[in-house]
């Protein structure tokens, strides 16, 4: 991809009105745009990386056995009503009436749906311990939304649900998810978020767990044991001032929520009439568990974890792009050739380049730009390519440079590239 | 993936409340369940074909330079008050406040957005001639939704958005995006999809084309001349009993309208400010271009196309299954073994396989379960592969039958899908 191509501007300028790190730099590097309070455009940029977090999360669900559907957006709101939350939630929850007058939803989470789906689809113990799962918007009128994406009113969720006959079976596929989702954490570079005991909240339930990747910028409270390592959510210790466990000391630290799994029981089933014939032919309610990942607040904790002062500096695994090249020094037809051959064997080879060629920016403004960014690798094209056909390629999280011969230039970086993923997956 | 992990079922009675082919396969064979009116959950098989189809559509539309971004669903009304769509559409339209009482529309469509950050992101004649596209949930409370995929509330859209200084930028990008359709719609497998003239409708503009597949079951009537082959929607061509053209008779057609594009104008950008200085200074306004697939009506339309009596009959290109595993005769351990390792082998090599590991159902429920579902290439192991060791791969579409033995079954499948692919390519 070029730069002259890209839909939007990266911006110069330091905002003010800015809460976080992440909301600074997704907006100035070009990734995201805000429509409005809480609702977000992901421009070309803040989408690959998106995708890439998403694909990382499809890899380890399907792994845990779980398969993927794609539920509504607008739901009926009848299902609402029959478990309660229609009249228990607050303004969170949108509520309009369609053409006919008939109630409706945005869908904020969906343990009705696939309860209701369930209703019809499962009917003997045979139909049990599957989990379904989908990444799909989701709208919660937040009264408090904040700048940037950490806590947006519209935002992309991967929400997953299992079904069971015992809560044996619930546990098993809790368990499975926990560590489907600590997986998942580890590969995005967020190894060492924590899972910690929660309070079931809206969803209700028996039990639930909340991860918890810690940053200053957070807003939830957890509660650390120094010598057990058992941890929970403010919202579960209150004024405890020592681990309910073991009695140690606690260390309070700050932390975003970026999932949530919860063993809910039959309080959704129930109430929609989900229950399967058991092997002896008895018919008995149907366990439920839920198990949610916040992909888009994802995208903005790991912009606040991997960054620094020039800008983005995401991993290999997430970043939006694989190669930034640049041709500095004077204006010279053959290296716009080379550029224009990188960007063609790049495509082929599966990396993501994007080649700066804006004529009307000087050196300095565009290297300002490739820092901001936050390519895995910047590409420089300039004098010593000229002089003795070498090209720079400058790791952006490292620093450590790399010069190679022009001509097998989409090979190094294929290989830096690899090598860099397998480098930060054995720290992360 | 195998069929006793499914989530959902198959159902054998052919229902009378439907509407169309692909309402009742579609039901029946447990790719989607309908939710509300005109609203669906796609299941795992649904998802997986829609998936397949989205893949050519991103295919060429960023070979075509169009570049993928995600707006909202939830629009702030101003930008719709502006553009005074707020007040001329009718209640398709989706009008809520939210909690601090503020206008908010569901998007049915995203010209207002994407000209709200046209008129941040865009400044001189080197921003313009670009293309951004999305695949995302529009929904649009029409008075008559339809049982199945053909027309419903909420449902999947491509849609493209261009940006122009001149009507020579827009007039060719619009003829890009047409060739764009023409090669998708053949690689789906509707290559007979005709570009008809249309009228603006609620978009506005100077000039637009719909994509239509032609379809008894369409809502749409088409006037075809038997001469000179150009097609407009009756909307345009009226109660004209001639070709406009060349005055040669007429034909009429039925088609569902499959995708449709707009020359736009001004009418968004100046409505909202979208303006940039040519190469002389000047201030000019922005020229604007949208485009439209239906992507979940792809499916329904492609079921249409392709089926029979007994089920679904995709192309490979779009199947939700490659392969479908039976096992027949008396149950041998050997067997279940075999189809074990063909399912593992399968997954590493790209290969979508289920097999149908049911051991309460018949035979022949099986067999009529593997038609419905419409795997391009069935896979059947028995009597056969004990005595000689050999399987049988029976096309789906063509009933061709190919014996080889089960060592290179999953290199013969990798094969035969090839050859589908390659033959279906030619033919559509």
């Amino acid at each position: 991809m070029r730069f002259t191509q890209l839909f939007g501007r990266t911006l110069r300028e330091r905002r003010a009105d800015v809460e976080s790190a992440s909301h600074e730099l997704l907006e100035r590097a070009c990734y995201v745009r805000q429509h409005a309070a809480g609702i977000y455009t992901y421009l070309t940029l803040g989408l690959k990386s998106l995708r890439r977090i998403e694909a990382i999360i499809r890899d380890e669900m399907n792994a845990a056995g779980a398969q993927e559907i794609l539920m509504s957006m607008v739901h009926d709101a009848d299902v609402w009503k029959r478990t309660g939350r229609y009249d228990s939630i607050d303004a969170t929850l949108v509520r309009f009436k369609d053409r006919r007058g008939h109630d409706c939803v945005l869908g904020m989470t969906h343990e009705e749906i696939v309860a209701s789906l369930a209703a019809t689809e499962l009917r003997s113990y045979r139909d049990v311990d599957v989990v379904v799962y989908q990444i799909q918007t989701k709208f919660r009128d937040e009264a408090r939304s904040r700048g940037g994406l950490l806590r947006t009113r519209e935002f992309l969720m991967k929400d997953a649900y299992s079904l069971h006959l015992t809560t044996d079976g619930l546990a098993k596929t809790y368990g499975d998810q926990a560590s489907a989702y600590a997986r998942i954490f580890r590969r995005l570079g967020l190894g060492d978020a924590a899972m910690v005991e929660s309070s079931t909240g809206l969803m209700g339930g028996k039990q639930a767990h909340e991860f918890m990747c810690f940053l200053d910028v957070g807003e939830d409270t957890v509660a650390v044991c120094r010598s057990c390592g058992y941890a929970a959510n403010i919202d579960v210790i209150g004024d405890a001032q020592n681990c309910t466990r073991c009695g140690a000391s606690l260390e309070w630290k700050r932390g975003v929520e970026i999932g949530n799994i919860f063993q809910l029981g039959t309080r959704y089933t129930d109430a929609l009439g989900v229950a399967v014939t058991d092997a002896h032919g008895t018919r008995r309610s149907v366990i439920m568990g839920s198990y949610g990942i916040g992909v888009s607040r994802l995208l903005a904790c790991l912009v606040e974890r991997f960054h620094d002062d020039r800008g983005i500096a995401l991993t290999a695994a997430t970043t939006a792009i694989d190669a930034h090249v640049l041709v500095l020094g004077r204006r010279d037809e053959s290296l716009q050739t080379l550029a224009s051959s990188l960007e063609c064997e790049s495509r082929e080879r599966g990396i993501e380049l994007l080649w700066d060629d804006r004529t009307d920016l000087s050196a300095g403004e565009r290297l300002t730009d490739a820092d901001l960014l936050g390519a895995t690798i910047r590409v420089t094209l300039g004098r010593d390519t000229l002089a003795d056909g070498t090209v720079e390629l400058r790791e952006r999280r490292s620093g450590r440079v790399h010069t190679v011969s022009a001509d097998g230039a989409v090979d190094a970086l294929f290989r830096l590239r690899k090598d860099i993923l397998i480098g930060e997956s054995s720290v992360c």
